[in-house]
């Protein structure tokens, strides 16, 4: 089926380069058909209304039911007849049974993008699902509209203000991300937010009928804005055109591809989930490392990789220095950089000497990891001697912790002098301190260190770690937030950090000066 | 250093079989040997004094500083030779060279027990830190006071109110934790309640310079409140010691093992951290399976094995049925399962049948993983019409989903007559949901299956995932009690609970009837 010309004056489709999908993320319109007219079935309106309200959307929205009336004060047309003007794209919320007679009247009005939220296809393994979806694929065929899913939740892009949730960040970021599943893309999102990581655009693209892994992948990789590709795929359509369109992509910007389905059941869940074919695990991670792909097995890995890629400047080997508080944490800490093929060589006598002048009782601050819950004591209460409680965060960033203070700014200038050392990792465990839980103390305790290393000649990580439970998670998004803005890639798991940095390093070498190219020009 | 005499009206000494250390829980009076008296310090009296009171320790409290003066409208003793009546309980939290002139004051004193917050001993690795600690040894050597550290938090018993952490549970239960790390007894802790998981015991013993993993051990093995023991360790004292008390303790419970500083740097680490020598953590992981106790690599995996051991009727075979809601929840969790060697056969065709009468677009319902969303659904409206918004809660456990209502009671009927089947592993994705998160969404759409799973013949595993930060935290904490009161183990991670189920039934074939045991005794 080939591309619908875009004929959309909001896009400058004369432009070259224009990608061919391009056009599907600048609707003029957009319909929502089986919106809800009662509150029993509200969240269908807060999926595909609410955040074009919210993100601002300015073309029209029409939602569509038979029941007429209104939903938050915009009038519900009884059809898609009822409407005057273009509709460009439409999201279909009723039953499968009901799709083809919807589908050929959107073919015949000429609309470009149909995106199916409804469910009940080729999923379902039933010769009824199967027969539907071949029946809508057939009806739309040669008219240059296009469908997306069934069985899928659509698109998400800020820069067009659409999207298919309404918390999803209104800003827009690197990352541009394919999900074969509804369901994770919001696992991604929600769990990438955190850490600090936007998204140029989102395709759900459920069973993909028409618009599948292949052509997404192609336009990601023509998409200026998307500096990394992220993808959940459970199954290929077209694997030789897969192969080409994903060597392509590996080519040009870095692609993180987490397969679901590797197993016997878990194909046979992914076949239920989106009708795809799951093929061996083994041999599809093989390819994907063939064609320079970054294979990983959960969403969790995901986000380590793509925070690993855009925020951690790649080591020149494998010596590093971890430095946090906590005795159970630094233990913790080196096993997994160990067991990830990492060193942690002993501190250099000279370094050790310089460090040892900054903290009296410095006992435990001799060997590499170092425990430097002292030195943060210390750094703590001249903070807030200096800044006073009330003002600490504003302390945090004026003190700056620089060289020659006798504090923080030269325990890392000491660091740096260390011959050999190739990257710092920058840990504090939350739930590790018996007493309260305090924001400020959490921050006031960890920051100094983590504002300091800003200085350093090192790439630097930080671990957020030790956190178990609703109250430590809330308490901590200070400091989460402080090595954030300080551009550090921020892990909340010393085994998520330690995986996500050996494979930086292995892309790093494959793809001489990509991840490079990527930060410098987010700068 | 034989254990003192306990000479302690609190504790009925002349019953038999009262272990050894028993009387280190049942201390007359505790005193705080370097307690704060201003305002920078406060956090020594929260680990050591707010406690006490918040539990309601009924003894005798003395906050000891030579600067004197009062603290939370205690008075603040000058010396321990100010304090009238017996000191049974010491703690010190004075600098290391401080403490040889302490121990000597105790055992003159008559002290049973001193524990040391204090560091800066062995564990430093520096001759002086290595002589101070010998020294305390030596002096306390043939006294019978025992000495706990240095370098640890010390003693946490509910039952007779003593605590170095005010927000630890007040109310008991059945693991006893043996912790050489301070904090990460903490993490334990913390990790482990929201599981809801209790204690009858802790001991954190840093530096282990007089009691060490092997008193502790063999205490555990014999205290009647301690029906499951874990571990945290990085370094073992006298190897066959280790081994008689661990293959002693093992025979008699299940013990639970994370070993801290596996690797090169680790073990340098954990000789930082607590003194200890590591060894080879594969030698030592093949002595704990030899002596029948169970290793694990993380405070994570240490939690998921307690709520297995503790939760989880051990299932008889590997045939599982997922039940949940999500498409990309169901393929990770299916992936997971299998990777863990489990097998996700499929639906027979009567019980599919029954299932399909239930929920008439049953198209998503027909095989194994089940994503059951639409029932859910289906359920979630037939709770709220019946008993409305107000009191979905009350409504959850008085509708009870019984079978023959044609809801959720007769889908795990339906379940129950699938020959075969093992296990149900039932989980919730939280972060899967595009709009809005509500707790009471959540509950009453995981809910009903839950609530209707305690009627099934199969041992249930819960699990509530895709929890990505610190709102849906907050929001799913109902739902996740609602798996803890329905009396099922509760996990967070579908990797977890696959791990932990795998090693349970390797635990219960090899110690028949144990874990049943255990079990019934907690109802």
């Amino acid at each position: 089926m080939p591309p619908a010309k875009a004929g959309n004056p909001r896009l400058k489709s004369s432009a070259k380069n224009v990608p061919a999908l391009e056009y599907i993320f600048h609707p003029r319109s957009i319909a929502l058909v089986g919106a809800a007219t009662d509150p029993v079935h509200w969240w269908i309106n807060e999926y595909y209304i609410d955040p074009l309200v919210k993100f601002g959307y300015t073309g029209k929205v029409y939602p569509v039911n038979p029941k007429g009336g209104e939903a938050k004060g915009m009038k519900i047309y009884r059809s898609l007849a009822e409407i005057d003007g273009p509709i460009d794209h439409v999201i279909s919320a009723i039953p499968a049974r009901s799709c083809p007679d919807l589908v050929r009247e959107c073919r015949d009005r000429g609309v470009k993008l149909v995106q199916f939220f409804s469910a009940g296809f080729a999923e379902t393994g039933d010769p009824q699902g199967i027969a539907i979806q071949n029946e809508i694929v057939e009806i739309a065929k040669g008219s240059g509209m296009r469908l997306l899913g069934p069985n899928c939740m659509g698109l998400y892009c800020p820069n067009t203000k659409i999207s298919f949730c309404f918390n999803y960040p209104q800003e827009s970021g690197p990352i541009g991300l394919i999900s074969q599943s509804g369901s994770n893309s919001t696992y991604v999102v929600r769990s990438a937010v955190v850490r600090g990581l936007r998204f140029s655009k989102i395709v759900s693209h459920g069973n993909a009928c028409d618009i599948n892994e292949c052509d997404l992948l192609e336009y990601f990789t023509d998409d200026p804005d998307t500096k990394v590709i992220a993808a959940y795929i459970e199954g290929i359509k077209d694997g030789p055109r897969f192969r080409r369109a994903l060597a392509r992509a590996a080519a040009t910007k870095p692609v993180v591809i987490y397969k679901g389905g590797f197993s016997e059941a878990g194909g046979r869940a992914a076949a239920t989930h989106t009708g795809s074919l799951a093929g061996s695990y083994a041999a599809f991670e093989s390819l994907l490392r063939q064609l320079g792909a970054i294979p990983v097995q959960s969403v969790g890995e995901m986000v380590d990789m793509l925070v690993a890629i855009l925020h951690m400047k790649p080591p020149r080997g494998r010596n590093l220095c971890a430095v946090g508080n906590g005795g159970g944490g630094s233990v913790l800490a080196t096993d997994e950089f160990e067991r990830a093929g990492f060193r942690l060589p002993g501190i250099p006598p000279e370094v050790r000497e310089h460090i040892r002048k900054l903290v009296p009782p410095a006992g435990s601050m001799t060997r590499n990891p170092i425990d430097a819950a002292p030195l943060m004591g210390i750094e703590q209460a001249r903070l807030l001697a200096k800044t006073g409680l009330k003002d600490w965060e504003k302390g945090l960033w004026n003190a700056r912790f620089q060289r020659g203070d006798g504090g923080m700014g030269d325990f890392v200038g000491a660091l740096d002098d260390w011959p050999g050392l190739d990257f710092l990792v920058l840990h504090y465990c939350i739930d590790s301190v018996p007493g309260g839980i305090y924001s400020w103390q959490l921050t006031t305790g960890g920051g100094p260190l983590i504002v300091a290393a800003k200085e350093s000649r090192l790439p630097v990580a930080t671990v957020i770690h030790f956190i178990a439970n609703e109250d430590s998670w809330l308490k901590s998004l200070k400091i989460q937030k402080l090595c954030i803005d300080c551009g550090f890639p921020l892990f909340l798991s010393m085994k998520g950090a330690a995986r996500a940095i050996r494979r930086l390093m292995e892309f790093d070498r494959d793809h001489p000066g990509m991840v490079e190219k990527i930060q410098a020009s987010l700068k």
